[in-house]
């Protein structure tokens, strides 16, 4: 694919992933994952939609499920330093040719700008929102798993060293890659806020969403929900995990809601705030790479995702990837994967996994 | 088969599962794996053979590595209530027809009884032995991951009904197991002291070792396990979970160690100390019975399992289980297994998973 | 005092300790401590009481709540081994000359015997009893501080060798002491069931009950009891701690109820199962004893304690402690206490703590 | 005292508090406390001086143990986003008329400004640093207590409002502070990365430092220090906690070095990086501000702290707050502080603790 040109405009100050809007099927089944088995606190909640944040937050949500005919992602939504920031966000997408619109489009958060970016993904830029109580002290209101913060988005797009030269030029810092020694790019995580990502690219068919990640204070808080999806009778919404990411270094769990739509539970990465921060570099053979204790990552994980959303709220087209599946050249017996690399046989484990 | 009969001498008052004696290839091997990485403690060690226990132990030793020419069981060890209970052990497995001997096999244990039981398996009886320093308030020494008591014994054995009998006759009382709707028993687990089980009878081809147990704190701790074996490049050595445990509520892990003896680490079962501790009975095609996840058992976990020796070091011949194997009949697409008993179609995760 | 007698009977096989009968002015406030805060599983409840049980518990209740004119406890009630041992413990205290009475006197649990034993307390014994969910599985129910064992009393009582000496007839097993070097004896910590305690003896005016402590998973689990406290502003019915025990090696905290009755918190002791189980004794000037990081013991933890009733309901008269008592000998200028055994001055805390 | 003016020239752009340089009357004892016990890195050691890091750290020193005549604090360092800003911090420093001095001050920094700003204390700031390994992932490396990051420096000064406009010219941002009803400030927290704080300021006699801060990733590390020190029966180090602040809402332990240095362990506080994150303001009368538990605050916590050095290693002179003292303020009987707003009697705890 051609390059996507670097605006003349300054790019807007983004601060943080700050929430993202769901089209769900079935309101009654979304809430009951993402309020009782998950917990979130509803901010506001009616026929149509419901507006979720996780306890630490202070602005009117971090999750917004609205009923669709079809499930998809409306947007993935940053908060910028200003209102000025909006208007430079608005500025920089015309000037790379891309639709925008301005207004109120969710409840709480005013005189945004919408735009499908140049990869194909609804993106939205807002500073003006709706204080709430930061329920950062409400012990009395967490259950075992609370969600204290939303962490990071995870976008599927087929040319990774495309997608990030875009959201580099936008300002967002790479923090680590995974990649190989022929220098095919499968995955690559990039932050505003301090942390390992807001926001990451997935080598696959694309434009699509991968995850949503929210966090957890510590790691039992996570294990927990696992026991009470188990209890609920609900474990088969546990895709993959709990485990620890070699990226990252975050302990994880993959979950799928009611509309299939994929939701990482994570906590504990590292600060990343310095501009010199080093960059990681996974060897994608390194079988600790996405799981540093060396499980097998699903299939599901790898190939299915959501659809993405244009900004009336239909699909948009997903292409195909053309390079190399991570999927592919690491599954199997032509994968060449390792965990140590010198070694030049395979390992107990490898030797017996399915 | 045909049934064990039960003699009319009293049985030993066993107190608990005390110690395993391992036969490893390579002393050194085995001592980086159990003491450098599990941070089990060092009573003894020489030449031929390790002393190691853990730390809330008061005993010589909870685990003997011994140098043997082949990897294998040399004693199943289970702690009596006194001399006495040795000699009634003793009189229990003569009346039985089993070989007995008496002596000081391992340094720190006197004056104990080895037999093999009528299932082929190597036990030992003892009260007398050494005691130690009580490490459990030594802070200082624990690594993240520190083992504090052994657990249990897990035995592989083709007639679990028949491996039972034999058991609850010997004054072991049965706190779970795994059957489905036609009668057959997969699995039974039995303690003497009050946790979930002393030793446990898994169907398959046998006698042979399961898997031995150690126990943690918290569950963090064990996941600490995990990221030392990945930072160790080690993580092949990991083979099942973390995960949680349908049967005994606990929350678990299994590794290989260098022989591929399988170690199993536990913490967070419950009391069952009282005369009519209720038993639980799970439906083998409960999905969560194994793990309370859902997640899939790994096909070596079923298959694989340790030798265990006569009293002359020599391995037990292993006999094929003629039953239905638990494998078998919960993997794959004719399995039938659920999660919520009255589903009528596959879940989410079955239908997605490898 | 006198010594108490050893009868010729034989003592009832005790299993462990099973629940506490408390007396409470304020039956709705009772409800909100136990109930909204602490989150114990309600059994039953009327006008007049409310039965109470743990998580991991399948017998009818380990508290009860009994709207009474005065608080205090009602009875210190132990599971024995059969019916048998009922009528055992009834002729065992009608030899010491002690009153006893039959029957069913709490909801659940029936054809008990009660006494006043020889120290003053009110102790029951049963057998019988109804078994109830054991909700160890129950994830969705329980919350981020779920209590899920009975784990032991503590009775006040002024001479602790003759309690202890009465304890031990009756078949209890000494696992720790505080002592001095002139052979007083503080208190003194004694099981039937394989932890360090069902019950102890703490040294003062007395009979009175110190606490009734329930135990958690981990000390995740005590630390959110605290932040909860704070977040419904009721901190100040946190006593002391949490913290870590010395004697017990356990993680704990103290509460207070709105009567004023003490509940501790209670994780991680050690096994004690084995009969040559070696006994802890503590100098009562190791300020590590009570503990082990060093703080000191608030003063209302040695002084205020509940009373406790005779059959009728009436309150036991306290007779007050001759010898030394700990707070005096452990607090302040000439308290000689110290951290390092063969310190000759005082540490750095020691010299600058109010 | 007067107004500290502000600059026309531009503020440096400060990304985080870097490091600390301590001066310590004994290195051995220093390394006992901070690398044996605590488990800090050491990047560098000689006669001199021991250069150490937290695990997740890429810089090549987060503390600087540093043999003196006398103990005190050599420098409070901060980074900065580029060697610009040193260039800036120089040229703010010197339009506020203070002494400052560019170099290579430590092994591994280089090209740095320090001063002695106009409160008094030696401040550093610089850009140019030797990256390291960072350890995140070396779980290998790693105790059960392991110090992940640098969190936040404590400085005590007399005039925090003064203090504070100094800081928020500088371009920190307020978080929290404590206040009483006739405006009198006791403490103000200050960040520039987006955590609770990078520095705070206590109300006292300063300038002094009270602490510095370094973070664990969970609580039940923080708990481990504490058991440590009880196992090498060092417990006279713990001063305060561990517990929850309200302040922060972070978990804390408060431990004194051998020099009596206060080190604070620290975990989970919030994300404070939206340029309108809430200030939180408490009530000195509060009783949860400083212990969310209630716990009294030590009088020692209050009082002592460390001597700040001159650029030549000169103790600066202390002045004294003349403004209320918040220990005075809310300890004792005239203190009128609440664990509840509107109670009109003394809860409790109060009533009864010393």
């Amino acid at each position: 694919m051609s390059e996507i040109p670097v605006p003349a405009a300054p790019a807007p100050d983004v601060l943080r992933c700050a929430y993202m809007e769901l089209l769900v099927t079935d309101l009654d089944a979304s809430r009951e994952f993402y309020v009782d088995i998950l917990g979130l606190v509803v901010t506001h909640e009616d026929d149509e939609a419901i507006y979720l944040r996780s306890f630490e937050e202070f602005i009117h949500h971090n999750l917004v499920l609205r009923k669709g005919e079809q499930a998809g992602v409306a947007v993935f939504s940053y908060r910028v330093r200003s209102q000025e920031d909006v208007d430079r966000a608005e500025a920089y997408y015309q000037e790379l040719g891309c639709e925008t619109r301005r207004g109120d489009f969710t409840r709480g958060v005013r005189n945004a700008v919408r735009v499908v970016d140049p990869l194909g993904f609804p993106y939205e830029f807002f500073y003006e929102v709706d204080h709430v109580e930061r329920l950062a002290w409400a012990y009395d209101q967490m259950g075992p798993g609370a969600l204290v913060r939303l962490d990071h988005f995870n976008q599927v797009y087929p040319d990774v060293v495309k997608g990030a030269a875009y959201l580099e030029a936008l300002g967002f810092k790479r923090t680590e890659d995974i990649k190989d020694a022929e220098g095919t790019t499968y995955a690559a995580w990039f932050c505003r806020k301090q942390t390992v990502h807001d926001t990451a690219l997935t080598g696959g068919d694309g434009p699509r969403m991968h995850h949503v990640a929210f966090s957890t204070h510590e790691k039992h808080n996570i294990l927990y929900i696992c026991d009470k999806l188990g209890a609920l009778r609900k474990s088969d919404s546990i895709e993959r995990g709990p485990g620890r990411h070699g990226v990252s270094n975050a302990f994880y769990l993959y979950l799928r809601d009611p509309d299939g739509h994929r939701v990482e539970i994570y906590t504990q990465d590292y600060y990343t705030g310095d501009p010199d921060n080093p960059v990681v570099t996974w060897d994608v053979h390194d079988n600790q790479r996405r799981d540093w204790w060396g499980h097998a990552v699903v299939p599901s994980w790898y190939t299915e995702a959501s659809l993405v959303m244009d900004l009336d709220g239909n699909p948009q087209p997903v292409t195909a990837r053309k390079e190399d599946s991570e999927m592919e050249v690491t599954i199997g017996a032509d994968g060449f994967s390792y965990t140590r690399k010198d070694d030049t046989e395979e390992g107990f484990k490898l030797g017996h996994q399915v």
